[in-house]
């Protein structure tokens, strides 16, 4: 692995869940030597203080429900910059290759043939964990780990995850990007074979100074008890000490 | 967020999947400046050669069936370093929060009233995808990521997640410690709603210099193909690049 951003090679980065501390070492390596940053809307302003001071940060968040930058224009930007033979670091916040466009990105990468590299973050679910002090497993509780995410489809919210079974009960269900409609989410979940009593924690800007934690269960869950987005939502007996 | 280990403070912390340069700032920062470093058998030697030279490393691996120290003994170990005043850094391989005895050491140092903090750390679903420059869910093929183990209970192993119902066909599928029957684990899962042509890859020491990949479908997986532990099992749709 060489150690600084190498010419005319993207680097799709993970900036984890916000604290500093958290990103990995090549990350940090690779926001010191790219010469140009391409940042999602979640990556904090502390993270992108540690750039050098010459890298050229260029914002290509898309808030929510309002395209500030297309996915093209994302694409177009990191093909132009390591073309002009820049290093550029793509940086999504927490880890890249969930419930995000990487697969877009490496198909048009690599349609274009532009060396990439793919460097892991960590990824809110852990960090949420680490947060609240609760396993994510647990040999009497929780033997898997499910991470999903509520889709925002053509303007549309679909709060189900889409179970085709039953919703297996030795498993904690972590929720990326719930929205803001709570307790429809609860209730879908509820209607697909989770029992109501089930602990449930609300993570609202975790392990940043701003994090937010509401501990209920799925039946009590309601519509505004939760902070500001980016938020996830941890369900399952193994989620255990705000709830006990 | 204190920056060096504190004095009578046990660190939980993920050493993620082997790579030094995949740690987190935060548990670099406490290799450090621990007095006492527990690490698990998978922590590599490169990690550990990051360690203040003045610390004390006592592995407390229990390697595969073959016990050599046992979860109490750890606790016991926690206890008497923390106690004597000295900053403890247990130090996990991938991250502390998932198919480890976390939950465990967590109640055990909340019992006896020792300060403890969690620090996530890359967990190998991800090593492992970055290596494979594969996304883990992809809005076609899969919107959920599960994790799951394959167990070794009371010294049977048992191959099948148990899943309740039918396996969500729109999942991508990891099994962390899957054990060397991985033609027993491919019909488990096959006959537990998979589709034989499923793709998959088997990763052997992800992220180190002896990385083994296999890829291959569920129905081709076969007991030999892969290299030593640590393993990871990647399975579905989603997970393209060397399979097609």
């Amino acid at each position: 692995m060489s150690t600084e951003a190498q010419p005319g090679t993207v680097y799709l980065a993970g900036a984890g869940p916000g604290d500093p501390n958290l990103l990995t070492l090549r990350t940090v390596q690779l926001l010191q030597t790219a010469d140009v940053i391409l940042p999602d809307d979640l990556v904090t302003d502390e993270i992108l203080a540690l750039a050098s001071p010459t890298a050229e940060i260029i914002p290509v968040g898309k808030r929510c429900g309002q395209p500030r930058i297309t996915q093209a224009g994302i694409h177009a930007l990191m093909l132009e910059h390591a073309e002009n033979g820049s290093s550029v670091l793509r940086l999504k916040s927490g880890d890249p290759l969930i419930f995000g466009r990487a697969s877009e990105e490496m198909a048009f990468l690599r349609e274009h043939n532009i060396p990439f590299e793919i460097i892991p973050g960590i990824t809110a679910a852990f960090a949420v964990a680490a947060t609240l002090q609760t396993p994510l497993t647990d040999r009497s509780a929780a033997s898997k780990l499910i991470l999903a995410t509520a889709h925002h489809a053509a303007g549309k919210l679909e709060v189900t995850p889409k179970w085709t079974g039953a919703f297996p009960e030795d498993a904690t269900l972590v929720i990326y990007m719930p929205g803001r409609h709570f307790r429809a989410l609860a209730d879908d979940l509820i209607a697909s074979g989770i029992a109501p009593e089930t602990p449930c924690v609300a993570v609202s800007k975790a392990t940043t100074p701003q994090e937010k934690v509401h501990a209920t269960t799925l039946h009590q869950l309601t519509d505004d008890a939760v902070g500001p987005a980016p938020v996830v939502l941890l369900i399952g007996h193994a989620i255990q000490p705000l709830t006990t």
